[in-house]
């Protein structure tokens, strides 16, 4: 038996048809599964469907899944030894970078302020901050903090770069450096993964030690910051937030944090915008690529 | 009697002091201006204000008068042949890009959305578009133009320029060629002035030319948009609209853009932001320089 690769979208228009040695079938993770599944060997588990996980389990001869999220933990209980897995690091990093800016953009010129007054028909203008000559305290320098930064710079902004250590050679600041970071910030964005070393990493006394009036942007993980500690700051209206994930998550209807001035609210969509189709698709024929010619995969986990 | 500079800040610490050769009052355009006004010779009108303007009268022995807008027209009848005349060209471009790529995030993203949920405390995620990978039409390929697609491909979207006149040199288009230019735009950015040659320039035809769900967005003059064929397509949810500018303007409650399905609306807010004064305060600081040392003066504008 040959190489079969089940994949979510019909990339054959990309790839100029399939690779010649390769058997190819395209399942979404809707309705059934093809019926020899047992036979697949290259497995590229649909987007956000756990029936695609589930799946897993009926794939014997697999040899290759490839997941398309950052995140693997849903996966690795139905992997067995010897299977490679490739994830989908830097397919959210335009998407999530891009929903970062539009939140600081947002909260700096008052865009919530104006859908409010849209809602009521009033045209009442008045003076907003700026992105433009603000500094930007990003917190988690990796791919998407790179991006992030991009376009940052793109908007006159002046950025500080800070990651869990500090690595002089790139400019990059550690954490604990953010004590004295902090004072001088207009804008804070934290870009963290959850892990023990960031849980509750962004705390009452950071919080503190950012100017009156200064934001704090959240698009990595809700439970690296202090939920409590940011609903005190924001309730007295001295610090702003804008915050695409929070802890809990979802963020339950009588939470004070709704409500309170200069706090603006997304529902866990960085990642979620059509950026992330091209790259995934654009990853995806290249690894089927690689599959079918012996060559080394791209994002391949090292599992311990 | 020798020079005598009316400004409207205090820019002696950036200036290191004022210039030696040079008197120099501050007036912010509120309260009486200062008694011998009648002796000023370079004379900065402050930003918004009226009276700023009405000033210039008093002013016979005025050699220079610079303003902070781009716009001029509501200086020139206040102006004697002779006196040179400075703009406030550039000093809003960050600001205004600033303002239109928050207005294109926003709708891609559908931040108004997110606002309308919070008030409503619900946490209900979907699926949105991007910034990225969007082909953007700019009309008006001038310094915000400039400005505005720097941040523009910093978020990975394509760039089509668009101007009166078409500078291949550039790859600039003229606008004669937009209906072949349209039928591929995810997004059209319009920010152009007001003229005879801009009045109503966006009108049905081009609209129709635009894909379905196409977003157009106008941070330049509302007069250069047909606001009558723009509620026509967004009263049916064919095309999406943010708009800073509006004709008329300020927008009357009762007209009917307001309330359509994916238009957004500011109130002529993009050039009014922090961005502007440390530009506004670095130009006036560099003019007055170069009058105290004779040099030729930046933005000069060539009157008919």
């Amino acid at each position: 038996m040959g190489e079969y690769a089940l994949v979510p979208w019909d990339l054959r228009e990309t790839m100029g048809g399939w690779p010649a040695t390769l058997r190819v079938d395209v399942w979404d993770g809707t309705g059934d599964p093809p019926a020899d599944v047992s036979d697949v060997t290259f497995y590229v588990a649909p987007y956000g469907r756990p029936a695609g996980v589930a799946a897993l389990a009926r794939m014997p001869r697999l040899k290759v899944v490839q997941v398309l999220t950052a995140g693997y933990e849903t996966v690795l209980p139905a992997l067995r030894p010897g299977v490679e897995l490739c994830n989908g690091r830097g397919l959210h990093d335009a998407s999530t970078a891009e929903h970062a800016l539009g939140l600081v953009l947002a909260a700096q010129r008052d865009l919530p302020t104006w859908v409010d007054d849209q809602r009521e028909r009033r045209w009442d203008a008045h003076y907003t901050r700026s992105l433009a000559d603000s500094r930007v305290v990003v917190v988690g320098y990796g791919s998407i903090g790179k991006a992030l930064e991009r376009r940052l710079l793109a908007c006159e902004a002046t950025v500080v770069r800070v990651a869990s250590s500090a690595r002089p050679e790139e400019r990059v600041h550690g954490v604990a450096e953010l004590p004295d970071l902090l004072p001088d910030a207009d804008i804070v964005v934290l870009v963290l993964p959850q892990s023990a070393s960031t849980a509750g990493l962004f705390d009452a006394r950071l919080m503190a030690a950012l100017p009156d009036g200064a934001l704090v942007v959240n698009v990595g993980r809700g439970g690296t910051l202090d939920t409590d500690a940011l609903a005190a700051e924001t309730a007295t209206g001295r610090l702003r937030a804008a915050l695409d994930v929070t802890d809990p998550e979802p963020l339950p209807a009588d939470h004070p944090l709704w409500t309170h001035p200069g706090v603006l609210i997304t529902p866990h969509v960085a990642g979620g915008s059509a950026a992330f189709y091209p790259r995934a698709r654009k990853l995806v024929a290249d690894q089927l690529h690689r599959f079918a010619t012996g060559q080394d995969l791209r994002n391949v986990v090292r599992l311990p």
